[in-house]
Parts: C-alpha cells; sequence; structure tokens
C-alpha cells in the first residue's frame, strides 16, 4: 500500500496533566487483529476527567488505580478498516475498507462475567483508551482493534457526526433499557448532556406517557426541547420536586434516569419518584452522595438499577441512525485536527460545548 | 357474653415519651370489623425509636410527621376472635374463637397502589399503632380489626411464640423474596437481630451456595449459626469485605441483605458485592449514609431493591411455623404484662435482648 | 330529567340464534352504580361467535358455559354519565356529563386474583354483555356501570371512532405489553383484524428492529403497511417461514404475537420463532393446535405468554389518541343502528369489514 | 505413561439399531483438549430413542437429521483427566489426575447465542455422543473433551453414582429454576423418571408450599415420596385434575413441570394449572399434542416456559450433592460393562429400571 505513512500521530496519556502527541510507527496488526485508519474520535468526561487526575483513575483510597501508561487516549472513535493480521477479516466479519466501530470495551473472554455474555462487566475491564498495549484508544491516525473487541460494521448512508456518536449514545440507550419504559410511565431524566441527549431521543422511542428533563443550563434545555422532552424544568429557577409531584396527582415519577454526576440530583430523584418506582444509576461522580437510605427500602421500596456502558446497544444505535430515527443535529459543537488537542480539551469545559471531535485526516470520511 | 370486661386496658401514644397506660371502654365493632382478645403484642425497633421521638414518625426537614396521637400503639399483635360486627365475620371468613392475625398496615383500598395489589406501599398508608382511630394498636386487651385489614387465620399448632413473631418473621421474608436468591449465590445478610434471625433461615430455605452473616454481637452471631449461617463474621474483630472476597475468588457476593440500619452497613456492602450484584435494602436508618454512587451505576451496574412490610408473607410465615420449617427458639427473650410496659420498653435496648413481648392476659392463648 | 326516555330500545341475548331487540324501562342507578347514555359499541368476533352458538360461550367437553341469558349484549361500549346512584360520582371521580368508558370486566374483587390486583384474570369473570343482571351489556340506549367497574374519562377531543376502538385498542396494547418489545428485536404479528391493527401501531411505539405483519387478506395488508408494518407477508402467496429466516440470518423472530385464532398461525410461529424467543398467544380459537410441543422446551427453550383483556391498558389507549399517537382511520367500516342489528350481524363475516358500530343516537357524540 | 492402552472400546453409533462395540486407537489431545479416562456413562432416553430411530434424531419432514456418524454416543459421562494436549491444563484449570466433567454441548462461541452467554442454545449445537468428530461422546474407555467445552471439577467426596447423575441432574435442575418457585406456590411436578426425580430433590430445596407428582408407576411414586413429595397421584387410580383443584381451593397449582413427554400430561397441566400460572415445557415428546391454545391466552393468561439442558446447573448439582442436599439413593438400578452393552440398552425399557450405567473399568473410581 503506497500510501501507507511509515508514522502515525498519536495523543499519548504519560501522566495527570502530562499527555503528549508523539509519533510512532504504524502498528502492525496481529493475529485476529483490525489496523483501523480513524475517522474521528470524541472526547469524553472521562478522558477530560482522566486528564486532570481524577482519582477514579488514577486511584484514592477506595478505589485501585486503573490507568495503565503510557496509552494512546480515546474511546469514542471509529474508522476503516486499512490491513489485517491472519484471520482478522473471518473473525470479525469484515473487508478491508468497511466502516468499523469496536466497542470501548475489550473483553478478557475469560472470567466470569465473559462466559455469562456479561462482557460490559468484564473483571478484567480494559477500555481502550486507557490500558497500554492491551487497549491503545482512537486519539491517533491508526489503531488497532484487538482479537476480542466487539465490532460492528457501519452503513455508509451515515454521516461523520453520526458514526462518531455511536460510542455515546450506544451509552444512553444502556440506561433507557435498564429504565424498562412502559406505556404509562411518567419519565424524569436528570441531565442533559451528550449522553442525556441521546437518552432523551431514546426514551421518546419507547412512547412514554410524559418525558420531564430537568438541567440547569437553558440551552440544553432549548435542545431537550427540541428532541422530544415534553416538559423541561430548571431547578434553580423553580421547585423541581413539586413540579414533578403536581404533574403526578401527588404520586411521582414512575421513572427516574439520573444522568448528571452530581450527588443533588440523586437526592432530587429519591424525593421526587413515586413509590415503588424506578430510579436509573448512570452518573460518574467525583464527590459522594449523602441521603437518608430509608427512603429506598422502607420508604419507597425502590428499584434502583445501576448501568455501564453499552450492552448489545452498538447495534441499536447504528440501526436507529440508519433509520433516522436518532439525530445528531446540534450535538456536535466542535471540531478540531490532532495537533489542536490542547485547545480541543480546553474547550471541553466551556458551556457552550456539547460533543468536541478530533478528526486527524480533516479529508478523510 | 357475661366474661366480657366492661374496661380494658390499653397503652396510648401521646407524644414522645408520653406514653400512658389508660382505661377505656371495650371498643363496638362496626360494619364488617372485628373485636379481636389480643394474646401478644410485640416490641418492634420502631415501637422503642417512636417512644424516644424519632424524626421519622415525629417529623423533620425531609420527612412530614405519620403519627396520629393519641393512639394505642403495637402492630405485632395476633389474638382470638371476640366478637364481630355486621357482616364482619363473612367479610374476612372467620369465626367467632378462630385465631386471627392482621396486617400490620390498613390500606385505603383506594389509592393507585390499592388498586394495582400493591396494598402494602399504599399512599395513605396508615399503620396499626400509629394512626389514632383510623388503626389503633395491638398493646392493649382488645382492639378493632378494620374493614380494609388482611386478616389471616393461625392454626392451633402454632405456639404462642410463634403467633407474635407472625408479623415480624413476615417482615424477614419479603427481603428474601425480593434477593431472589439462587442455588449458585453466594448470600450475604447484615444484621442478625430479630428479623434478621428470620431472614437467616427464610434465606436457608432458598438453598444458596452460601449463607454468609455478619454482625458485630457474638451471642447474635452464635444465634445466627445455629439458625443455619454457614459463615459469621464480627467486622468488629476481622476484615470482612476482605474474608467475603476471599470466599469468592475475589468477585464479591451475589446479594447483599441490608437489615442493620447503620450507614456503615451500607458501604461496607456496595464494597463487598460484586458487580450485577443484588442489594436489598431493608433497614430504617437514623442518620444519612454517604457514599460514592458511582458504585451503583459505573463500577458495578447493581441492582439495588428495597423491600417494605410483608406483601404476600403473612400466608408463608404460618404455612412455614406450621411445618416447622421456621423456628422461634431462642428468639423471644423477654415477657412483660401490660403493667410492665415501662419496663419492657427500657429492656428493649439492652444488648441481651432480641424479641420481647406485651402479654395482657397471661392465661389466655 | 324531562328528556329522559321512559323505555330503552337494548339487543338482548336469549340464546344462540336468539337474540332479540326488545324495549324495557330504563335501568334505575343503585349505590356506586352510574347510568350511561351509550355513544356507540363496537360488535367483536366473541359478540358474533357467541350469537353463532360456540362452545366456549354455550359450553362442551371441556368448557363450562359462561353465559348468563336473558343479557343484553356488547362489551365495547361508551357513553356519557346519564345519571348517578348514591355515591356513585365520588365513588368513580367523574361528574354528570363526563364522557366515560367502563372496563369490560366487571371484577368480584374478592378473589384471590383481584385482591392480588390481577382483577383482568377475576375468578368469577363477569364480562359486560355475557352474565345476565351482574353485567348488562352496551348494545342498548342506556346501561348501568357497575360498583366494582374500572372507570375511565374520555377527554372531549377523542372523535366518536375513537372512543368506540377504546376497547378493542385496549386488548391489542396488552398483548404488546406482554411481548416486552426491545429495540433490537424483529417482531412477527400474526393477524392483522381489528385488534391486530391496533398492535402494529402499539409495536411501532416501542421501536423494534422491524415489523412484519402476516395475514391472508391483502387490503388488511395493505392497511397494515400503512399502519407502520415494515413488511407484509401474505403466506398464501410465499413462504412466510422462509422469508421471516431470511430476513434474520436464519435464527428466525425474536417475537411472534399470535393474533389469528387459526391454529396454522401458531404451528408458523413455533416454526419461524428463534430459540429463547417470545411467542405472544393472544386469540381465541374455534378448533384445537395440533404441534410438536418438544420445540416449545427442549428444541427452543420458549417463552409463551398468554394474553387477556386489557389490565392497565385503557390509560394507555385513552392517552395514546389524545396525542394523536394512535389512529382510527380505516378501521370502523361501518356504522348501523340498534334497528339494523340484524344487518351489522350478518355484515360481520363479510371480508371487506373491519369494525362494525351500533350506534342508538345517531345524533349524539 | 506405560500403563496407557494402545487401543481403546468404543460403542460407535453407524445409524439406527447399528451401534457397534469397536476397538481404535487412543485419541491424541490437540491444542486445549483433554483425554479423559471415562468413569461411568449413563444411557439417557435419548441414546434410546437414537438407536431405535427415532425422527427427531435421523430426521423427518419437520425436523432435519441432526445425527453425524459415525459416533461414539453417550452424554452423561464424568471421569479422570488422563493426558492434555498444548495449553489445556491452563486453559480449563485443571491439573493431570483430576475428576472431571463436561456439560454436554459443545457450544460454537461463534453463534449469537454463545455471544450472548446463551452457549446451551447455541445454533450450531454440538451434543457429544451425537455429531461425528466435532463430538464423540462418553460410552468408550477415553474420550477428548473439546476446546470450546464447559468443564468443571468434582470433589472427591462425590461417589461414582452421583458423578454419573450429574448430567442428569443438572438437567433437573434448570426447569425448577425456570419455574421461579416461590413460598406459596403449590407446585406439580409430571412425570417421576431420572430427571423428575432430580426434580423433585431441586423443588424441595426451594420450599414451595407444597409438592405433588403424578406418575402411572407406583414404585416411582413410591421414591418420589421418599424424595420429597407432598403428595402423589396416579391419574390412571383417580382424577388427577379434580384432586389438585381440590387442594388448592378450586384454583389450581401456580407451577406445572411437565416432565413425561406425553401428550396427556400437557392437556392435564392446562386443565389444573391456575390462572396466570407458570408451565414449565421440559419433555422430548415422541408425538404431537392436540390441544386449545385458547387455554394459553384468553382462558388463563399462562407463561409457558421451555427448559433445555443446563445452563449454570452443573455448578449447581456438584456444590448440592458435596452438601448432601441431593441423593442418588434408588436411582441407579443397574450397571453394565462396555461389552454388555446391549443388555444395558435393552434393560433400558423395563419398568423397574431407573438409571443404567455404563462402566468401562469395574477397577476404577
Amino acid at each position: 500500500m503506497a500510501t501507507q505513512p511509515l508514522h502515525i500521530k498519536k495523543l499519548v496519556n504519560y501522566g495527570p496533566e502530562d499527555y503528549r502527541l508523539t509519533s510512532g510507527p504504524l502498528p502492525e496488526p496481529g493475529v485476529n487483529e483490525l489496523l483501523v485508519k480513524i475517522g474521528a474520535c470524541g472526547i469524553c468526561a472521562s478522558d477530560y476527567h482522566c486528564y486532570h487526575g481524577a482519582p477514579m483513575f488514577w486511584g484514592n483510597d477506595t478505589f485501585p488505580r486503573n490507568v495503565k501508561t503510557p496509552v494512546v487516549a480515546g474511546h469514542e472513535f471509529y474508522g476503516v478498516v486499512h490491513a489485517a493480521g491472519p484471520n482478522a477479516l473471518e473473525h470479525f466479519g469484515v473487508a478491508l475498507g468497511d466502516r468499523v466501530i469496536a466497542e470501548q470495551i475489550v473483553p478478557c473472554d475469560k472470567c466470569r462475567f465473559c462466559r455469562n455474555g456479561q462482557y460490559w462487566m468484564c473483571e478484567k475491564h480494559d477500555i481502550y483508551g486507557f490500558q497500554a498495549s492491551d487497549a491503545d484508544g482512537g486519539m491517533t491516525e491508526y489503531m488497532l482493534f484487538k482479537p476480542t473487541s466487539r465490532v460492528h460494521k457501519i452503513p455508509e448512508t451515515l454521516t461523520q457526526e453520526e458514526c462518531a456518536l455511536i460510542e455515546p449514545f450506544s451509552c444512553s440507550i444502556h440506561p433507557v433499557n435498564r429504565g424498562d419504559i412502559q406505556f404509562n410511565d411518567v419519565v424524569v431524566l436528570a441531565g442533559a448532556g451528550t449522553l442525556g441527549l441521546g437518552m432523551i431521543q431514546a426514551i421518546r422511542l419507547k412512547t412514554p406517557k410524559k418525558l420531564i428533563v430537568i438541567d440547569t443550563m437553558p440551552f440544553r434545555l432549548e435542545l431537550a426541547k427540541k428532541l422530544g422532552a415534553d416538559e423541561v424544568i430548571n431547578p434553580l429557577e423553580e421547585d423541581a420536586i413539586a413540579r414533578v409531584k403536581s404533574m403526578t396527582d401527588g404520586y411521582g415519577c414512575d421513572v427516574y434516569i439520573e444522568a448528571t454526576g452530581n450527588p443533588l440530583a440523586v437526592n432530587q430523584g429519591l424525593q421526587m419518584i413515586r413509590k415503588l418506582g424506578r430510579f436509573v444509576e448512570f452518573s460518574v461522580f467525583s464527590r459522594e452522595t449523602t441521603v437518608d437510605w430509608s427512603i429506598i427500602g422502607d420508604r419507597k421500596e425502590l428499584d434502583i438499577r445501576g448501568a455501564h456502558l453499552s450492552p448489545g446497544t452498538y447495534e441499536t444505535t447504528i440501526d436507529l441512525f440508519s433509520r433516522k430515527l436518532l439525530t445528531a443535529d446540534g450535538i456536535v459543537t466542535h471540531r478540531f485536527s490532532l495537533d489542536e488537542w490542547q485547545q480541543a480539551f480546553s474547550t471541553f469545559g466551556s458551556p457552550e460545548a456539547i460533543k468536541i471531535l478530533l478528526i486527524p485526516d480533516q479529508n478523510a470520511g
């Protein structure tokens, strides 16, 4: 392949606030491995927090460190099959030139969870972009899809934006599935960031009685409305609990999906949910939540259902995008080249940013 | 009825630390009401905490007051049908002289939950012994079973102790049902008080792979072993989390039932439970719990299942007692007359006390 | 009430093929009863089969007779509250003049199922239009709603056609709920009669991957497509099993909903469903089904889920109609007055008929 | 290994009624394969029916042929690790000399079901003893465990009889798990053959309210009683449906497990089960079942749950045997050497036979 670059650019995590754009040889795919030319790679909140040294990555009293450096960052990637190691095309059922995406987790295929089909909770739990050598990520020009990856083909009809949103929206759909939304349900979603905006769309596709979205940022609430929220509430401006109670004859909502990462939203949810309701906990929190656990059992007999990653939902997201039942409109707010990675990361925290993409090759699809 | 007393003794709650043993006329059963001569009435932790002014009864910023005074205390009662109002015998399917028990809740039969068969989460939620006139309780010689009560007959073969334990053990069985215990499960129960001791027995009847009981009081752990715990752990003496992990190849337990009311046991459970595990929350807490909610969703994708009261389990408890599959041995540690109620309540907090009964008529069964 | 008629018309079932349009005094509502002026009453397949003497109504070796005559026929009614017995307005939470509908079942509120909230499987099981005096039906000018009825208010925005379809579409939604439809599911619906046409709409609102509808009548398949089927199959014209297998990589469909009443459709479903699939059985059959039950267990480990009536779904149907998420377009094909009832019943069997309404007062809404 | 035989005996299926005891070279274990010296191999009803040419193995209009000959028969085996191919000991986590068992299915690890953890419904579905070269079975002196096998270690404390019953009892436990047995359930089991006798024991370990066993052979009913049935019914001697109805206040049983393979038992179950009950279908039938499917949906809204093989239950069976919570007493009625295989197969049909074992080496454990 004459056009194959000898060296590629990659954004490597060497430690907190020590990420470097380096250059290295093109990786060589081994048995059952694919070499993929990256189309785009989004910046996730976890990338941002890892960069800034969050203990959930670098360890503290509660959690062990789970980042292995130096590692190429990025797990919200997609790309095109550029080369394949021995048996890899048959192994993954793909062809050279196919547009593909690998799920963010690289399952070990050996632990108890993997053996039971619960690969997304793999005990080893390598995630592309966080564990060096086992799972180098997608903030680069070319990356390897590892042999135990879960790989999906992407139809040509999807736009670059849509492709880049497959990973985050797949993470949006899983908590919606966990909520087991019924026709008669009043659903409250707290948090209208990228993933919340995906959840809004997925919730609408289940046709609950009413969808109420809570966020503190007005432009996000605007977007929430456009994407299908029946009602939006800004808790800085009104009493969200009272409002939800008043819309439900005083009972409270049937389903509450917590997607803010803010402990206040946990307390809010436990207050506004009805007895025997379903509370889906999706967030990563940067601090602990203090609440009376009597509410969970004695007061309301709740079902609190955690949600992590995206089991079975990459297929869903790709299908819904291809049927135009999900939209990327308004979600991708910024695009940068790899060289501009620092600007991209610093833009992340700005209020008007939703999804930011790194695009290694501005001319490629 | 010549032997019918003109006046009866009753222990009336007038307010925090203001309970009085008073005397009053025998209640007259109305339409669909039964007058029941009390056999015994246990003292529940909730009785004790209500007496001492706990905010969950008397109200605070989070919860409204839910006690209506003056009210005859007590919800762990049983007795004998002494008289019946119009239609009541047919209504409840009982006869004069039958040994009977009413569930602790008096459903409104009108709210959304009652209409759906979820009577134990009734929105009005009157509990015998806490809401004056609607639900006077069983710390008395005779009480009324109200028209919407759920009433069960008790076979003659059950002992007085067993009858007195029907209410608490019914509350033990519901969280066990919520745990959905499978043959391959390693189950951890935290808390071996009266209800925990009932849970141990119920868990054994589901035959998990292993039952581990955690408590800080050695004599309770002894009793736990006698009643069927495979392993017991005193977290004051050893690292409970490490021990459970070591018994489960490092994965953690499959099911954790929290029955201590101590926030430390919530944290402990979230640490020692495996990913995708089932955490049953049963307790009433006297203070808030501070914990990282990322564990629930992002880290472990747990199912946290609240449990309240005893739906469908009075029938179970009566059946299991009558088949000798539950035992009361060692659970009832003290008996007092109504006149000795103050001594009974002060005994409640002592370390060697488990279940304390008030027995209005020492000669009756 | 000056306009109140002294006598009303009613279509009374005296026995198989012995229905008579008679006249009688206006019923008097008792305690907790409503007198409702009928807006319309649809003819259900069960009305038609009952008229023609089907054993499931009149009894055979397997089933006891369950029709009590003479009884006013009809259970697909709605109307306006015309008068109310003592306490009835408060009891049902309605006002004179409200548009209302009662669910087709009149629960006993006493049996084990009613006590558990499973009122639609009431052991006594009185259905309006089939059990004389306990449940006279809606093919009349005015009918009584009985005290244990489940009554729902209908918003003024619903058309007459929509109101008349609340009962059948509520029966459509329950089997869809039983199918527990997921985003990744390929769903096959067999049978596109009135209820199947409601199911198509409800299934679309759950957004499966694909909805395939099978029927033998081309005009129904046309309507199925208009209402949201992705694919339609006429098994008289092509090999339906092969077609479904070919659309699912040879695995078969994930969910199969049987709504034909034809044993061939059971066999077809068991052949075309994938292993571990969900097969919803909704129909009433006029003859037995012969099939190898090894498929259910040993070959495919299926979940076969029966569906009966409409628990919790009247609320859903009314809500979806009022949000324009269900349509009545093309479903109601014929309208008759009560006097024309014979013509209405004989039209029932004609191939171009879908839903036929009896309308007592052509001037009322 | 000096004691290693150069040639081994094996019972090979060449076609219906054409099984031959032949001799061949000791198999050589490849990568990730184990060579296992067989301790015993039971004869399953499926072995017997395959030998006699049953269409479910050899094909008919409904089912394709699924036996690949010539194949060594037998899937109810266990043994000792005799030799291991490259990486196999690490791959399976076993050592030379360990007592081991492989599940009867050899999953492909590639199909949709295997990828989802539903390996027991593998689309390819190779079973030891039925598919030549991919899955030669255990009626031999030494066999190969294939790389994708699910292998379990067996503790030394289990007897030979217990080891030989791990496979059938694992198949007993799965339908019991599917029945989701609750404390308040009245459970009816139809069929007390080897697997039914395992189910009785497993059902008791879930502590239902009552277990009723139905069979037509008195000595099996005797054994059923010894193993824990509360009541037994011989439908040749009394009206089983009436008896069950009378024991359940006329409602019918909560759970019915069909394990007879006789269509009469399907009809019986549909008649005696209560509305909303759980009907577990486990059997392989030799002829079709004719029944009114209206019972499943319209009349009773049942859950019919198929059960196939033994997902997750080998671990359970081994654990329960090692804790003496399952017994083999009275189940194994006959033992034969490989040379006596014809006598063994002809004994299979005799009324006093329950489980028959082939034991290659009478001196080994």
